[in-house]
């Protein structure tokens, strides 16, 4: 085929990201041609430091590029409470509620016997050595609602339970903006459960 | 938002790309975070050298890393046909089929009043140079079926007739595969009009 190599080098260069298949590869590296070269140097830039500057945050395990993370460096958080999530992206989504004033902790997956994941894999050794110090109070099990992200929140409430310190679970129940008729039954049963007087 | 800043430079960079909102870029950006160092640095890399490296071919205007593309640096090439396209893409779509052994000439773009592109914004004047030289028989125009690749067939079918040069236009028809009952009138109607005797 009569493609360039500098091309069809970007092609396979953009066919490794996820869902982009060779038809969209094709589609955005002609695009890129057609770019601004400040913007494709900046794009290419971008991930170079994505990948060489980010770390995990030192208290947390959350993404950064600093030592600890923007929410563990910020002093008007509330350090009594911590929310366990499975990822960096739950700690964007928590942060758009700009409801929650507490500390994360991520654990970077789930529990998953399937995939061979066991507590060890995860961040969790950091997370009962930042309950050692008595100023956490509470810690909020935000695991996904899913096989993997609730045995991960059962085998952290036994664990950390013994510890004196309350331990919640992020509430199952009907998205805010959907349809009872089309709530599945697992759903509608944990919205029952999970009534509250009014 | 706690979101850091390598990894929201790189969500802009890649939602400056067609077709990639938001969410998708959010979804590359930590999906770069996963990948091998190898692959990024490639990717990136493969950015930077399509931008910097790639030129028009000095013949035909087809885009290459060299100072002629790969068809007109092709000795094997048949010299007294030339495609004309609109598009480096069109190339490639062409050189798939594996029927067509002539060279091309790449316009980059159709004649359209609408957004202000002349015969003079395209690579005419080049294809007017390459057929004083007597070796070109025929010159095959394989714009896009829609308006502004019709007007720049005619264009050119009227330019270049007087230099008694053999001008065609490829058959507009049903697709392969395609089903009578959904084809548009215009394409039924040309399919009629370019019937053949078997």
């Amino acid at each position: 085929m009569y493609i360039p190599d500098p091309i069809s080098k970007l092609i396979d260069g953009f066919m490794r990201l996820p869902g982009i298949g060779p038809k969209t590869a094709q589609r955005l590296s002609f695009y890129v041609l057609g770019m601004e070269e400040e913007d494709v140097m900046e794009l290419a830039k971008a991930l170079v430091r994505a990948k060489r500057d980010l770390q995990r945050c030192e208290e947390c395990s959350n993404i950064t590029d600093h030592k600890r993370c923007l929410v563990c460096a910020d002093k008007g958080r509330d350090r009594s409470v911590i929310c366990v999530v499975q990822d960096p992206r739950d700690v964007i989504a928590m942060e758009r509620t700009k409801e929650y004033h507490g500390l994360y902790h991520v654990l970077h997956g789930a529990i998953s016997p399937m995939e061979g994941i066991g507590p060890d894999e995860l961040s969790i050794p950091d997370l009962l050595k930042r309950l050692e110090d008595e100023t956490v109070q509470e810690l909020i099990l935000a695991t996904n609602p899913n096989i993997e992200g609730e045995a991960t929140a059962m085998y952290l409430q036994r664990l950390i339970k013994p510890f004196g310190i309350k331990v919640t679970r992020i509430a199952h129940g009907l998205p805010v903006g959907g349809d009872l008729e089309y709530a599945d039954e697992v759903t509608l049963t944990k919205a029952m459960e999970g009534r509250r007087e009014l």
